[in-house]
This record gives structure tokens, C-alpha cells and sequence, in this order.
């Protein structure tokens, strides 16, 4: 059956997954349900000991066997040492069967891949998988299904009962023997900042697992994981390479093509009418984000105007802002570089979010929802708005969804930043390869030849109309394209699914199928 | 059946509530149960609006009816307005059967007892029932059961789906319009300091509601209560009495008989092995409590030794000995007076947890089982060392658990003061009216006559037994009051059973029955 964003998705999928098709953005809005439940084992004796010495040994504690689903979380980015420690130790021991689901998984893991060709990992839960595990997964390697879902739709999972966890691993810079986790204080200086993507697992996990290198006297506050929720505390040599834990530090753009999106971009918004003081804002770490972000303080220093609030992954631009009073205070999921990690130790106003409050659409409420703006980025737009940010033109999984569907649906105002073309590809197209954001949230599109305004969107089209601003439809975008570097092949897919590209809401967007070898 | 304090519990009662007799304070340590669920209405919509005009209407939104279970928690203590206006617009609406589930009870809710006789209200648990509403469970108004419990009891009866909780009330200093809640910034000085008791009731209600008569711009952050659980937001004129908020504020004891047992208390203490650098300590906010921790006080600066962390109900005392560096952190369950209050303002060391954090049972680990020393009151305590503290030597319930449970049970070392008289009542005698404590917690009993200790703590009776300290048995202190004031007879007692006190784990400890009329 066609879904709300005409992707056919087959019937045997659905029937698979016991999932429905891709509704609409706010099908679920008070659609009432029951929330997950969990094993607990209480701590009631005071002498009772949490602290246990390996990975193994925890891994035997509670209980580990064939098939169960362990749950990783990825603010170490690409210097994580959790999830190849324990993987190592469970392939040892010879489980098979199992499913990860992790916050995203990226080229930290890739010694992961011969553990999802041994059939030790057969189910892949991720907003995202980058690297080799992408590749293999598009390569038919992975025995079920890999599922994509944004952030806010992996808590959605979790605590809707559809994914249970039964072992939950979670990286700390520094602990207590209580299992009081801060992400922060490693002694190999190992910190992230923030610990929002695993506070899920904490809350609904059958049994916790804390990973520190740094174990620290009680009580270790204030907490950002608290020991009400932790079963285990396992103290090892390393959790993470701080070298490599802070990647994508920002350095300003000089790609004239992204300075252009980005004026482009700030720009527009000052032109829309939740340009007001005390607006809410979010935006990338990309060079054109960045870049947009700088554009806007120009603006926002003119016109006596700040942020009131600057949300989800932050980095160093955010924060300099926020010290030169532009912005009032920043909700943080997740940190990019050391100066953000810094910052959030210090600064009573840059304060740490769980992804429930980030991005969840099954809790009563998230940030997403006061979102003024929001700036994304883009593989593929189409000209029905629907965004691409998972699958390569090659077919090849390659992103994650991360925030991207989660803050287009709760913003005021969307905008995709996306260059005309990437390399001699069209990045607007007539159809997306894959659809993993619906274009009935995306509002505006940004590129280096114009900006075209979805024609739901009325009120922005009203709102910049006498602007100097080169606006157009978003099929001159794609002719323009197309005349350029002619119009694209599809991409040649085989039959066999090969993954699921979730909804916030747990409905199927699309499906990711097998890639097929080129033939020569 | 005799229940392992020796308490008969009569199988009815076992057979009409589905609970166990009580088997000792740790026999539920590490018994696997499945965690409670909840009913979730998910806010997508970023134009929804949780703000509601009237208790009337919210109490329509969240579907009240006929038997259900209303949360409220006791933060505003005697000056708390919530209850009473909430259950005005219930008794109006013809609502009946409703069973109350409220941290404490007492005379600021006066005006619900007529709701009790009229069967608005025929069940009620709460840690305790002080005032009117005592008297009339006690004398057989209530039309089910009083359930009294701990503080941490009540958290564990939610997360264990035991209590089931409706519709939540939590009534807030301030509140934005998602709900987010913070326990100060209240525009008539309704501020109370800390929320954590209302936190367990927002994780596992089906409908939280806030009540607040503060609504200020998004985000009230930090949030003692976040928006991801809050369903609706009510503005009302008041939540409460900001000059009955802070009751009990501290004044310095000048009763001979209290400072006796206060450095008695004291002095015992730095004898036993835990009194070294960063020992944990709670203690109340009675007199002889306050006067304790001015003692300790007193060997603390002389030894060189500081509290690391003290935690539970906070008072001026704590706050001052803080600020002058002999205390490192404050654990702050609940604040009573403005000292306190004012001081988590600002003070970073000084810091907010939940009830769950705080005395939990059936989590994986509170702070109660970090605690080396507390220090509690009695209204009575027998020669098995079991204390009573919610039924009054006359028969009525007039007190309440509180923490007196839970840190007994955590703490190495729980020390009980109590005059050996209470005017011509003795403190200390064979069996106590209700079993409260279980005696298998409870290690020293201070008195003005003598300090007993538990034979079961042969460390603590070796550790003190070269001191000059009076060391008696705990049935040469029954005989003095005994000698002093006889033998006191029995209460006598009706056959109807009005009340269970309930254990931590949620078995049977007691049984209060209705008092029987005096006749002349």
C-alpha cells in the first residue's frame, strides 16, 4: 500500500512488523497507549554491592543469553570503546541472535561487522549506520531487519513496549559505586558532556550496566543517569578516545557556495514573523549551519533581538553566542567539540535535555515542540518537500536520522540548507531515494540557486513575498538541476528488504532494499 | 498469623488486600517484580495547548469518575491549599468513592472529612493522617481502608502498580505553559523548595495535572517536575499559605530533658566507627533532633571531621553548619522552614531529590542505604526495639511514617531518642500500640534515663562499652517508667480493622483498629 508520503510499502513488511504504514506527521497527536513495563530487581540491603570487575563477569550477572536486545548510546561518537568492549565479550561467550539498539552506530564500530556476518548480531535498532555497518547492512549481510528511527522515535519505541530492552550499557566519564553517572570527571579525560541519549535505557532497561573509567566517592552529582535505575558498575581501562570523542569541531567555512545557503537562510528568517525576541533555535554543526548561525547573530545584534533558548547538539558557535548574551540558554543533547563539553561544566544556562524531552513524540511534550526554527540539512529534497538523509544516491545506507524528523515537526518554521548539487548529483530531485522525513513539515528549502517555500505554507510564502530574496518553486530548483547534469537513473535496488526507515511514531516511512551489484 | 514482629494479622485482612505479612525488612532484597505501567495521551501537535481555565474543567479533561485514585503530595504542609480545592470541585461534580493517595495528610485538610463521612472519599493512604482526618478513620468514618505507609512505601506501591494513580495533582510554585515545574518563583511566596515527592506520581499517573499560581515563559527550567509527563497546566489565584508553608521553623531548645538527650545522642555517636571524614547523616527537625546536630556540631569542628552529605527533611541548622564548611552536600527531600528554602535557591551543594532517590525500597538503590547515621523520634518504642510512630497512646492515628522507616533500614547505625515519659505515659514499654519501625532497624535508644542498645548491634555495644556513656539494657528503661508512672493498661480497641500500617516492601505490619468509645 501507498503511504502518506506515496511510498509503497509492501504488505509483507507491515505484516513482519506488526507496524502500520506512514499516516501522517500528527496522526498519533492524544492517541492514548500504555506505557512499556520492566524487570526490576530492588536493592533494599544496605551492604549489597554493585560494583563488578569485568564485562564479562556483569554479562554473566544478568543473565545473558541468545536472542535478547542490548542497548548502546553514542556520545562518544567515533572514539566509543563501549560497544566493541562488550560485543567483544559477548562473542566470546558464543551469543547469538541478538539486536542492538543503539543511538547510532557509526565507523567506531565497524569490528561490529563480522559479528552481524556470524549471525551473533541479527537486528540492527540505530537513527543511524554510517560506515561499514552500513555497507553490510545494504549489502544483505544482516539476517533481520535494520531499523532506522529519528531520536525522538527510538525513545518513542522503547517506551511504547515495541523494542524492550534487556541489557542497557551505559558510558559514564565518571560514576559512583551507587551508579551515579556524569558525563563528565574521567580520569582519561574521556568526558562528553551530556548523557541524554541513554536516560531512556536507564528508565526502561531490565538491567543496567555503568561503563566508567573514573569511579568517584558518592554521592556523584549532580547526576545525569541517577543509581535509582542502575543494576551494575564496571570499572575499566578506557571508555572512549578523548581525542577522537569530540569530532566535528567547527571551523568556519570558506566554501563560498555554503556562506551563500547560509546568508541565504538568515536572511529569510528574519523576514518570518517568530523572528521575535526570545525565539527558539535550532541549527547544525555543518559549515553551512554554522555559517547561517553567524549570519543570524549579525542580525540578531542589529536588531536587539536574542535566543531565547538554542537546542540540541551544540557546539562551540552556540556557546560563544550564548557568552556574548545573544542567546539565554542552551538545552543540550549531545556535545560536538571540546569548547561545548567545557562549557556545560560551568555555565549554569547551557543545561543537559534527556532525548524524551529533546525530541519524543509519545511523552506529553518535547522542546522540539517550541521550536521556532530549525536548520537542517539534506541528501536528497524532492518536490514534494520529503527529505532524504539516510540512504547515499548510491543506495547505500549512509546517515541518520538523528533529530532531523523530529525538530521538522515540532518547528514553526523548517529549513533545509541543501547546494543545488552534491558533486554531479541533483540534491533536489523528483522523487527522494528514500523518504526519511516527511515534506509536509519541511517549510522552506535553502539552496545556492533559491529558495523555494512549500506551497502548504502560505504564510511564509505571504511573509517574504516583497523581499529581495531569490525565491522559486522547488521544481525550477530540480529543472535547474536536471539541465545541468541531466536527469538522474534511479537507483538499482534488489527485491530483498533489507531495513525500515521508522516514523517518529513507529509507522513505516519507507524501506531500504538490498543494493544490487553492479553488473559490468 | 503472626507476622515476623510479632504482630497477629488477621488472614481476612491478607485475603481482602492481596498483601503478605510482614517478613523482615529485607526479604524482598533483589525479588524480581515487573515495574507498574501507565496510560500516556502523546502530544505531537506543536499547536496543542496543555493550559486549562479551572479545576472544574480539568478535572472533565482528565475524565474523573467514580472511583478513582487522586495523587497529592504534602510539600506546602500546613499552609497547602491543592487538596482542599480540589476535592471542593469534586465534591461538587457528585464524584464518589475516591480513594485519596497523598504523601501526608493533616489539619490543612480538615475540610475533606465531611467528604469522608458523605463517601466522596472511602480509601486513603498516606504516610500519615494527623488531625481530624486521624480522628475520623480512628473512629470508623472512613467507609474502606487507611493505608499508611512510608515515604518510600508510597513510591514503591506506584512504580509496582500496587496504587494506581488517576489523576495527579501537583501543585507548583511555578509552571510554564508545558508544564514544567519548579518548586520556587512563586508571585505570592508560596515557594517551597523541592518537589521530589510529586515525582513518582508524574512518572506513573495516566493524568498529571500542575497546579500553579505562577505561569512564567518557557523554559521553567530546571524543572523539579518536567513537561514530558504533565498533561495539563491550571493557573489558580493561590497553592498555599507561604506563612504556614515553612511550619516548624527551628528554634534552639531550652528543655533541660531534650539537650540531655541530645548530647547523649551526640556523644554516642562519635564513638561508634563510622564517625570519620564524609559520613552520612539525617536526623528530623524536632528540638532534641536540632539540639543533636548542635552537639555534633561541636565534636566536629574540635575532631576535624565533616558530614560528606545530610540529607532528608531540611532546617536552618543544616543550612548554617553548610555554610560553615562542616557539612559538604545537602540532599533535600523536603524543606521546613525559609532558610531552606531560600538556601537550594542559590546553593549548588545544596540540592533537590525525588522521594524515589531518597527511601525507595523497590528501586536499585536510594540514598537511605547510604546513610551511616539518622537520628529519630518515637511515640513509643518496646523492648523488642520496635517504634511506633502514627498511633497515639489514646488509640487515634495522629502521626505519620515519613522517612522513619525507610532510614532505619538503610542507615549503619539508627539511633531513636525519646523521653522515657511523654507527660505521664511511658515511651518505653513491652509492646508498643502499633509496630511502626521493626526492631531489627533499630539500634540505640537514647532516653533521658539511659541509652539502650539493640542486642542484635553486639559492634555498637563493644565500640561504646569503655565510655562513660549510661548504658542500660532496654527493659532496665521500661521498668523505670513503669516504676515511675505503672504499669499503663492497654488501649482498648474495637474489632473493626480501619487501617493498615504497611510495611517498606508493601507486606503487613500492623493493623490499627477502631478506637472504642470510653465509657463512663
Amino acid at each position: 500500500m501507498k503511504n502518506a508520503v506515496g511510498r509503497e510499502i509492501p504488505e509483507e513488511i507491515l505484516k513482519l512488523t506488526g507496524k502500520e504504514a506512514f499516516a501522517g506527521s500528527y496522526a498519533k497527536h492524544q492517541a492514548v497507549y500504555q506505557a512499556a513495563t520492566h524487570k526490576v530487581a530492588p536493592v533494599i540491603d544496605p551492604n549489597y554491592s554493585k560494583v563488578v570487575d569485568s564485562i564479562e563477569e556483569v554479562l554473566k550477572k544478568c543473565g545473558i543469553k541468545d536472542g535478547m536486545t542490548l542497548g548502546f548510546h553514542h556520545h562518544f561518537r567515533e572514539g566509543d570503546y563501549v560497544v566493541n568492549m562488550v560485543m567483544e565479550a559477548v562473542h566470546k561467550m558464543g551469543i547469538k541472535d541478538l539486536t542492538i539498539c543503539a543511538t547510532s552506530l557509526g565507523k567506531a564500530q565497524n569490528a561490529i561487522v563480522p559479528m552481524i556476518e556470524d549471525g551473533t548480531i541479527t537486528n540492527i535498532q540505530a537513527s543511524g549506520v554510517r560506515g561499514k555497518i552500513g555497507e553490510a547492512i545494504s549489502n544483505g549481510k544482516l539476517k533481520g531487519l535494520a531499523i532506522m528511527r529519528s531520536h525522538g522515535g527510538r525513545v518513542r519505541a522503547i517506551e511504547s513496549g515495541e523494542t524492550h530492552i534487556d541489557i542497557s550499557f551505559i558510558g559514564a566519564p565518571s560514576a559512583d559505586d551507587m551508579g551515579n553517572c556524569r558525563a563528565i570527571g574521567s580520569q582519561n579525560g574521556a568526558d562528553c558532556g551530556v548523557l541524554g541519549y541513554a536516560a531512556i535505557d536507564a528508565q526502561y532497561a531490565d538491567k543496567v550496566v555503568v561503563v566508567t573509567d573514573t569511579l568517584v566517592p558518592f554521592p556523584n552529582v549532580p547526576a545525569s543517569i541517577d543509581m535509582t535505575n542502575v543494576d551494575y558498575v564496571v570499572k575499566v581501562d578506557a571508555i572512549g578516545d578523548p581525542t577522537k570523542i569530540a569530532t566535528g569541531a567547527a571551523k568556519p567555512t570558506t566554501d563560498q557556495r555554503k556562506l551563500l545557503m547560509a546568508k541565504y537562510a538568515a536572511d529569510f528568517m528574519v523576514h518570518t514573523p517568530w523572528y521575535k525576541d526570545g525565539f527558539i533555535y535550532q541549527t547544525g554543526v555543518g559549515g553551512a549551519s554554522i555559517a547561517s548561525t553567524k549570519f543570524l547573530a549579525e542580525h540578531l545584534r542589529k536588531d536587539n533581538i536574542h535566543i531565547g533558548v538554542a537546542m540540541g547538539g551544540i557546539a562551540q558557535a552556540i556557546c560563544e553566542l550564548q557568552h556574548e548574551g545573544l542567546i539565554d540558554k542552551i538545552a543540550d543533547t549531545q556535545d560536538f567539540d571540546m569548547a561545548s563539553i567545557e562549557d556545560i561544566k560551568t555555565n549554569p544556562n547551557h543545561y543537559e535535555i534527556t532525548t524524551s524531552q529533546y525530541a519524543d513524540p509519545f511523552n506529553k511534550g518535547a522542546y522540539v515542540n517550541k521550536l521556532d526554527y530549525v536548520i537542517l540539512g539534506a541528501l536528497e529534497v524532492d518536490t514534494h518537500f520529503n527529505v532524504n538523509v539516510v540512504v547515499g544516491s548510491d543506495g547505500v545506507i549512509t546517515g541518520a536520522q538523528g533529530g532531523h524528523p523530529d525538530t521538522a515537526a515540532g518547528a514553526k518554521c523548517t529549513i533545509v540548507i541543501a547546494p543545488l548539487l552534491q558533486g554531479r548529483i541533483p540534491a533536489i530531485c523528483t522523487e527522494c531515494t528514500t523518504v526519511t522525513t516527511p515534506g509536509e513539515t519541511v517549510d522552506v528549502v535553502v539552496t545556492d540557486y533559491g529558495i523555494a517555500i512549500n506551497p502548504r505554507r502560505q504564510d511564509i510564502i505571504d511573509a517574504v513575498k516583497d523581499t529581495d530574496l531569490p525565491i522559486c518553486t522547488i521544481e525550477e530548483l530540480r529543472d535547474t538541476a536536471y539541465k545541468m547534469v541531466g536527469t538522474p537513473d534511479p537507483v538499482q535496488f534488489g527485491d530483498r528488504i533489507v531495513g525500515i526507515i521508522e516514523a517518529r511514531d513507529g509507522s513505516v516511512m519507507d524501506v531500504v532494499r538490498q543494493v544490487k551489484k553492479a553488473e559490468f
